[in-house]
């Protein structure tokens, strides 16, 4: 069948690439700079299937801790596959009790599917400090948009588990509590900007580990 | 206590927002125009945190169907929340023996998660049509670069469910069966632009419904 | 000189744009709907060069209450002119001893001027909690990147200007007590959620006007 | 068949979209507000092929004039079809001894395809003033890269024809002889800002139509 | 005239780049890590205007194959000086019965201008599978949203010539018969997501040097 | 008090970021390479406060020149913290009768605030060259859309001081004078593109030290 071979040769030449170089993906490479933009990436030639597979979010994060919460997160750090894509997951385990501290992702906006168990969850508004929460069930979804203070916590009483998404690659993840009192910013410094009293600023430093 | 009506009143005038717009998010309101970003938004006033959830993903999808499979999406469309930040979500049910057929979202890369069950899942990069495809099992993840052809089925002997997120709030679908044979595209064009026979296009044509 | 008449016909011929737009900018209408870009844009023939200027920056924002400070914005919703645009303004006002509460900017990174006084500023990074903070002299800039928590106070004996930018005409403006302190969140889940005591968070909320 | 009954079942149930809408394009419909994003959206129902096709392009422009040059653009405000999609088009007569002055696009960058004739083009770069120019044959492509002053005229001797693209739908034209010399700035303020002299400002206000 | 040499010191003074540095444009470096946004930049004083020039589509493209015709890409990869800009161009020759059969550019939208011959030019949308299809004429111009399926083919009875452009510098081209039938991907698969007959597969596997 | 520590524990095992990356941030390393969204980014664990702040806008520039202005950028280029930030600043000091010439910033939008003087500013729009000016007075702010023509000029009787911020960290500045006369544009191309006669085109290239 000589017509085979022409198309074939069409196959190859209708359209190529110089540089071996495919830009539909660009897998992270720690080993290179990064960029406002992301990680470098991997040469395509290295890529595999596997790149674009992470197992850790099947695993239950350790809830034995004060919070009895784990966030297991697949960023383009942990996840390399995800540079680029404007995306990224995690894994959200609460014990009974647990409770994920208001926070912020201060590069993206989440959205959370309960797996499993009661989940209350809210977030408040930058204008007015309208606040916005509700008890969610197995099967709800919820949306947290961008850079906005929220929470997470266990109100049933049984484990539960949700799958979150951010509208970024590494959206960030800051926790108000640990920002303020698990580092070395100093009490005063501290109280001056958060109008909490001393004794108040110098537990939780105690509490998270923080010093001065 | 004196000194609480003077912060007080500080709460109110250190930041005012005229108009009294919030632009920390912008649910959809379908009655009015949408553009290029997306949907108008719904006057903040009548927010309600009941606009950023949705429930419908907790139901199962009936996969009484020949591709056994569902997919029941939360985009800005049925989910008006999401609107504007960047992200979606849908579920994924695959029934044993389900498929979802192979497709693109010509708006945003995706991100998959399996609840339950053992999914095939792959995709075809565009350049040198290489193929990255795996079996996942519960708790996996992958990622599917934005639009490149993927497809998801269930490669066990129970029933799958998956969730799946979005780089966009209306990313799209579109299956390259349906575009091609669940329309009315004439039967002659659609061999010449697939090669496909007339035989397997018309009897495509007749299991979809299309026409021409 | 009958040679201008044919250049000037050039000139209206050259290039003509139909339906009178302007897509140069686009000063915002507040009577008509807002999506997720910004406002609608007012018509190009009702726009005067006072839509792209504003006073108001010029007036010293009264810190006649507890915190000693005033912010005073260019956002898009007091300045029109800005929408679309990338970027806003605003001016900073801090008497002696004056603060601007531990805060955020959900949409966009700040960039600050000293105009006259002393000023203590910092931001805290998302992973390591890591804080970077200085004080600033009169025609000091300092730039705190998008979402993450910061603080400004008055570190002199004077009072201090600044005059801070945005990346974003509606970057928004997150003040952690009053998002935590100064709404109906109830005190047990504000409890819940930032680990603070009952007594500290009660205090809060009756100087900020919270209820619950 | 009864096997096709329930497939086309599955092609409806599949994935439905609420609202009827098409979120694929967004045809610019004129009678809408815009925004900062573009035009708002012809409703998807009414939208028909001629939205997407465009035949100005196909007529030559009148160059019957003193540049002896004709742009005809293809942009939103005259080519709805590419509202929203990051892209236009405009066609470029040039007949001998034509020229299109030296001016920039502030909306986006140029790359332009001679398809009949010879053109000298060029732009300049921002920070050195370093020039880049070259003369182009049928069939060479320049690109210019975004908000840089450039230029093209008729370096050969039969007219010429070129079709240029933009990266935005709606990329602006503004030709610095017609912002200065075709308004009612007035000449004093011209000369100011442009260390022109004032016989050669006025000189040119007449001929391009300016006054003041 | 000393009055020379103050000016021409302030035209050195008044602004000044550090690091040499030119962010106007981005000529693509290749021997240097390629990211999310594009490849990293050629130093500044190598760049010359050669790098802003591309001859290759000028040469009609060799479409003795068995679809009788041909793309040739300008994309970032070959033409180096489009690397982040937002465009690339590509020429595309069709034959008579020449076909750029069914295919997505998953990184952006495309608009083609008919140069020479008669083009029958569609796509399809992503919800309703709705078909929008034309025969275009010498001139016309049609635009492609990004991601959808679409397809041109010469309808004329002589060589056609069409030069387009693309939304990206890097847009991609995903052809949807060598996506599934000129790699790897097992015939087995391959029937399961697109309901392809398997004779029909294995024969299209075989014209286009597929295997499995 | 034992609680202390395992809550300390549950500081470091929340959420644990891989590489030591912090993306909050991407602090420019010029001697790493750059590529279209900005430089690469200096490690995080050598990142200082230091590179967040940025002295030199304190400092009056020096205008003792014939233009009588002067801009200090602080761009991504001199001040390596607003890289990949969005957004940067300038000092603009103009003497009496000073002025910064027509110009325009290719990369982002402007916004002014007068510090100290009267400055008369305005810009011209592209479509139909309708020109906004005004003469701002100490506090005023203007803003100006991307990439327009514009000019600021001192209209009173002492040494005026603006600041300016831009919608990039790299906005570039394009100087018309100086692109058409300060470099080796020939003279004749020069007139060919601007229309302005060879005289004044020969006496401000001798001005500016442009040649040919």
């Amino acid at each position: 069948m000589e017509m085979y071979l022409p198309i074939l040769f069409v196959a190859s030449l209708l359209f190529s690439y110089s540089h071996g170089s495919v830009l539909d993906f660009c897998v992270a490479d720690f080993s290179l700079p990064d960029g406002p933009a992301g990680y470098s990436c991997k040469k395509p030639a290295k890529v595999t299937v596997n790149d674009f597979v992470y197992s850790a979010l099947g695993i239950a994060g350790d809830t034995n801790n004060l919070i009895k919460a784990k966030v297991t997160p697949a960023f383009a750090a942990q996840f390399p596959g995800v540079n680029g894509l404007g995306l990224s997951m995690a894994r959200l385990d609460l014990a009974v009790d647990g409770v994920v501290p208001i926070h912020t992702h201060p590069g993206g906006s989440e959205i959370l599917f309960v797996v499993e168990g009661t989940i209350c969850a809210g977030f408040i508004s930058s204008s007015a400090n309208t606040v916005y929460f509700k008890t969610l069930y197995k099967g709800d979804v919820m949306v947290f948009p961008q850079g906005l203070l929220h929470f997470q916590f266990n109100s049933g009483n049984k484990p539960a588990l949700a799958i979150v998404s951010f509208s970024s690659p590494s959206p960030g993840l800051q926790i108000t509590d640990f920002a303020l009192f698990a580092n070395n910013l100093p009490s005063a410094l501290v109280e001056k900007v958060t109008f909490l009293d001393d004794a108040q600023v110098k537990k939780l430093k105690a509490v998270l580990g923080g010093t001065g």
